[in-house]
Formats: structure tokens, C-alpha cells, sequence
């Protein structure tokens, strides 16, 4: 079967279950086609407003702490319940050269034969803060596409990275006992964006305090759901299933108790990625009119930036 | 003297050399309000089209790397010279809450007293992807206010710590033998942005190796300024001259033969000032034209962001 040439025919060929169409849309979103995301909303973004499928499950670490090992996990649990899961990977690429470096995907592979999963990188080639507004749509589309649980996994823990999670109603931040910088350095966002922290690697000198300290700070920035700290060893095998579990108290009290809690951060998630995509489509326009003129007087500074910008209405 | 309250006599009185009109100015870019590149503009924005004062150093790196030693070096080296020095330490504090957290200022608190020094800290209060943009407006600022040397230093190696480089001269990137997982997944993007590298804490196990390796993709990579790799142990006191030195023959490279790669470094980076400009005012216009109709909308998916995006011209 050819691939539709169209936008919203190979949304809805994706959303009637064609992998390689899905694969193919999902391109078009890296590549930032204009038009996407209306092309989706005329097929049907789901994007509830109440609890429920899929659960979107946001997993952020710096590199080789092992993330990897949780998203398998989550995988072949939701698989055993007869749940269809979609992985999408954010790659953290250089936004200059557009390189790509994936992690190691090797674990994952014992899962591509199977139907119900479907496996996914996602790198931002586009331009800085353009990530979290792609991963908004890939979610959209997968949630169209009728998977269960979407799982959305970003190497590092900068603002970008961060910002990525937002997508997420479970974010699960996955840590090492040599984390402590990154906390120190992040940890008002940490505390934030995290409903599960996992110190992994935890047979190393360090992760019961480092978990100890987490545990307080959770403690001491109240909320509605305290964050619950988990210590972990993924390569020794235990610890994972907790985390696991956790993932689905944390869905189930979304759905209930938290539902308001949900519904005002999944509404913050709508309204930022609102912002998000009319800036985003200004500077494409932006881009699209540069003319040589207008590039030569920037790059000469015979007209300021500031100047510039301002005559665009 | 009081301060004045338009953002231009504002500019005015830091660029005759009012270091609270100048710390106030910074401020209004922190908080993102509207025409201060304007202003700017009217004053007069120096931004040179050739290699010239400031010279303006970035230098970024993981928490703990050891990057506030060069800073303090950097500032001791050009005072010995009578050039004057401004800092501008880039926040890398939460997006979400907007806390801040600094790091260790206490070294360069020495330096207070010294009226050809100023020091300050951004903190990123506004959105994602903001920073590079405000860090932009306050370079430019501080180049208007007639800085010998400009130093950016920032936190983290994630996609916006780059982004925020980009606004350097000369860029210095401060690892330590620990960071062999952040050059792995940052690679591409160090690469792409490093004049210099520094191993710092080189008295720890894992450094040569890890300089040795950066030293080879270097090498690889070709390009015309081929980024030298050092060793140092700032806390033992060795090494950070060399690196205070190597950033002087890159400023002078720049000025000479260099200085074609420079002028198109610096003409990428104003005209992705320019659209990043339009971006934001852009994003700024429709959270003012967000009335409580269309954000109850969004927030509760009777308009899906992507139409209601669509609709902004």
C-alpha cells in the first residue's frame, strides 16, 4: 500500500492502524510540517479531558542511569494485561548539526515482533524548545492511534528536558547515587515535575542518602500526591517492579482522589502547548519571509535584531 | 538619584556607567518586558560586525565542574591588564517555580569592591527557550555599556545551556573525569559549540582518558579552529592559566585570521536572535489576548490547541 500524500489521509490510514503510516506522520512531525496539528484535529484528537487511556507515563534521567530498564518493564507488564504501549524516545541531539544518538535500544528489541508495541525516536532537529511541542503532538497521534499507555522517555534533566515531561500524567524521574549535582542544581524543578523518584543503581555507595534527602524534600513541598522515592537496581533486577507499580497507583489516583489535581495540570499542558505552537508558527513565518535584504541587514547589524523583530506583526 | 522609569533613560543612565540603573536594567529583561530591545536599539546597541571589544567568554559545564575557578581566573587576569569585566552567571533554576539557585558565588565575592567588575546572576523566570534570548539582551547591554570582557557562564550541558553558548565569542566547555555519560549524549552538540575544552578536577582518575577522547573527536570533526583540550585541577591550582591564555588566542584568532568563520558564528547567532524575538513576542501577544472564554476552551478540549492556534494571525 502506497503512503498517502496528504497530511490528514495518513493521520487517519496511522490512526486505522497502519504502523508504517504512523511511523511516516510521526516524521512529519520532526520535520515540523506545517499544517499538522489541524490536520489532527480534523481526524480527532482524543486528548481527554477526564482520567483515562492512554496513560501517559513521562520517564526523565540523565544518561545510563538506566531508564531503559523501567520502560522494558512498564512494556511487558502492560503487555501481560493485553495493554497496546507506544514508546516514544526523545533523543537530546545537538540542535546544530542534527546529529542523533540513541541510547541503547537493544534492551527493547525482544518487543518489535510484537503488534502491540510500537517503538519510536523522536530527535529535535528542529530548533530549541521546538521538543516539547513535537512530543505534545506525537502524543495527540498516539492517543488517536488508540494505545493504552504511552510511554515518553527523555535522556537529561536541563529545562528542555524537563519541559518534555509536561505531556506526561506520570512523570517517573530516574536518578543515580552521582546525582547529587543534578539535584542540587535542578531540584525546584525536580520537585515539581516528579511523582516518582527512583534512585537506580543503588548497590553504589550513596543512593539511601541521596534517596533519604529526596524523601525529605518531597516531604517538605507538601502537595496533593507526595512523591513516593524508590531505590532501585535494575541490573541486579530488583527494585523495578515497585517502580512499576507505582506508575499505576499513581494512574488510579489521577482518576480519583487527584482528578482535580490532573485536570488543572493537564490544562496548564494545553494552554502552554497553545502558546508553544502560535510561537512556533510566528517564527516560521519569520523564517519563510527572510529574504536575503532582510538576512544581509541582520547579519550586518545594519538593522538590530530588536528593530527587526519589532516591524513583524 | 532616583531611578528613572523609562526602560530607554534607564539604558541611558547604565550605559554612562550607573551600576544600579544597569542592575535594574537586567531586571527588566529577566521579567520580559516589552520594547526593551527597542530601546535598546534607540540607545544604541554596539553588537560589532568585526572581532572587537567585549570579548565575550561563555563558559558552561555540569554543577561541580569547577567553572566559577576560570570565571575568577578570567576576571584577575584582565583586571591585571586594566580591562574592565562583566559576569553574567545564567540560572539554570525551574522553569515551573522559578527558584534559584546559585552556586558557590563566594569566590568571586573578592572582586565586589572593584568598580571595573560586575557581576550578576539571570535567572530564567520566563518560559523555556527564553534564556537564550534574554542572555542576548544583556550582552548586548553590557557591550553598549563599553565592557572590555563579557563573561557568560552557565549551568548544565542540556539543548538550552548550548542555546544560551551561542551568544559567545569564545566558548569554553569545563568537564571533569565524571563526565563521560554527558559527553556521550551531548557529544554532537559540544562539539559543535566548544573553542576550548578543560577536563577539570584532573587529579581524579579518568581524565586523561577522557581528554584523549575529546581530543581525538576534535580532531575528527576538521573545522577551521581546531578546539584545544586541557587538563586542570582548579582547587590544586594548575592548568587554568593555560585555559585564561587559550581564550585570549581565540579572540585573537577571531580578529584575524578567524575572522570569516566569526563573522558568519555571529551572523547565525543574530539572526536566531531575530526570529527567537518574534517567537516570543509573538507568544507574548497571545497569552495577553488569552481571555478566560478561550483558555476555559482549551483547557477543556472543546478547542484543540492546534485550531485554536491556527486561528492567531
Amino acid at each position: 500500500m502506497t503512503v498517502p500524500q496528504h497530511t490528514e489521509d495518513l493521520i487517519r490510514g496511522a490512526v486505522e492502524g497502519h504502523r508504517r503510516w504512523l511511523a511516516r506522520a510521526i516524521t512529519l512531525v520532526e520535520a515540523r510540517v506545517p499544517g499538522f496539528g489541524e490536520a489532527l484535529s480534523e481526524v480527532g484528537v482524543r486528548r481527554r479531558t477526564g482520567p483515562g487511556a492512554p496513560h501517559v507515563i513521562g520517564l526523565t534521567g540523565p544518561p545510563g542511569a538506566g531508564k531503559s530498564s523501567f520502560v522494558d518493564r512498564l512494556i511487558t507488564c502492560a503487555r501481560a494485561e493485553g495493554r497496546t504501549v507506544a514508546v516514544v524516545a526523545v533523543d537530546p541531539s545537538s540542535p546544530f548539526s542534527g546529529g542523533a544518538i540513541l541510547g541503547d535500544r537493544v534492551r527493547m528489541e525482544r518487543h518489535t515482533g510484537d503488534d502491540g508495541v510500537f517503538i519510536r525516536s523522536l530527535s529535535s532537529r528542529g530548533h530549541l524548545g521546538g521538543l516539547s511541542t513535537a512530543t505534545g503532538e506525537v502524543v495527540d497521534l498516539l492517543d488517536a492511534c488508540g494505545f493504552d499507555v504511552v510511554v515518553v522517555e527523555t535522556v537529561g534533566v536541563g529545562q528542555s528536558e524537563l519541559g518534555v515531561m509536561e505531556v506526561a500524567d506520570t512523570s517517573v524521574v530516574v536518578l543515580t547515587p552521582e546525582s547529587g549535582d543534578t539535584v542540587q542544581t535542578m531540584k525546584a524543578g525536580l520537585l515539581e515535575i516528579a511523582d516518582i523518584f527512583v534512585v537506580n543503581k543503588a548497590d553504589r555507595a550513596g543512593a539511601r542518602r541521596l534517596a533519604n534527602h529526596l524523601a525529605r524534600s518531597v516531604e517538605l513541598g507538601g502537595g496533593p500526591w507526595v512523591a513516593p522515592v524508590f531505590t532501585a537496581s535494575a541490573s541486579e533486577g530488583w527494585g523495578v517492579d515497585e517502580v512499576v507499580a507505582s506508575a499505576r497507583e499513581h494512574a488510579a489516583w489521577c482518576a480519583g482522589e487527584g482528578v482535580e489535581h490532573w485536570r488543572r495540570r493537564r490544562g496548564d499542558a494545553l494552554v502552554r502547548l497553545y502558546l508553544d505552537l502560535v510561537a512556533g508558527r510566528a517564527r516560521t513565518r519569520a523564517l519563510d519571509a527572510l529574504d536575503a535584504d532582510l538576512e544581509r541587514s541582520i547579519r550586518q547589524m545594519e538593522l538590530t535584531p530588536y528593530r527587526a523583530a519589532a516591524r513583524v506583526q
